[in-house]
């Protein structure tokens, strides 16, 4: 019954994801009793100018370095 | 008064949208006593690398098939 | 595989939610080639005092009638 | 058009919650050129064992205060 | 603590979110005593087909104007 | 960067949250490049009436057993 919504810049790749579904799921099943077919989880991806922390996107805060 | 987001593989067309905002919009109003205007509905289209279940990708299970 | 997020004023009964769910599943079946067992629903229940449209709280809303 | 979807540790009052949709509506109407009609607002309260950053529940942080 | 999600139609600028971001937090630090680097804001841009209100797409009532 | 969102049926302990939290954030630093004092992980807690699969309220289907 989790359903998990990550909302994060675009850019990591598929075998990332791939990596983090059976981390996830595993750790939902171990730490929270999910059964793993209740586990759903998505990806929501969006660039570094639609995502901020502290007052400035993350886009700027990647042109200050 | 609800908003309805609807996170899901991309791939619907227009057509589907239209005909699932009218029914959905129908369905608060008959069964949630939601006032018409006050029903808004998002759709978040990810592809398929970017949901999962049961620990593993859609787009993995897709391939299996 | 869709995932539906709902957001609203809490105070709908298990009997309304009961017949949506099942109304939306078979929607979702229907109008967006969904399996019924990939469709997850999660209702999230907020007082009158935490949503608002146009400028205003549903509960300030309310007071006005 | 904007859904805002504000998920934050419970604790503000409703005093916080009318003036912040007001503020927040006139914003999107001014800089995001949104009808304040069509701009909805739904805060998600969570208790502080329910929130996190930096790998520690807000609860914790504010116990080692 | 605050998570801000915003999801509306695509098309605003790179411009618009970095003043709406800086106001944003502003806001939530003075009428919700937040700490700025606590606030994080998520813009998820939909495309036109993919939201609506009072049971039609924003596409189709843009082509009705 | 990271904002994971969890929906899922109320009643894991504080306990099973910090554990959470903490192999949460590991994961994404390990697996997604994150960097720990980004990720925001919010944890919302829905009754068992308000979460559905596969047409059916959990709460229905606990009872079945």
């Amino acid at each position: 019954m989790p359903h998990i919504q990550i909302t994060w810049i675009e850019g990591r790749t598929t075998e990332q994801k791939r990596t983090l579904v059976t981390k996830l799921t595993d750790l939902m099943v171990q730490e929270a009793s999910a059964k793993p077919e209740s586990v759903t989880i998505a990806f929501v991806d969006v660039p570094a100018e639609s995502y901020a922390s502290n007052g400035m996107l993350v886009a700027d805060k990647r042109k200050q370095k």
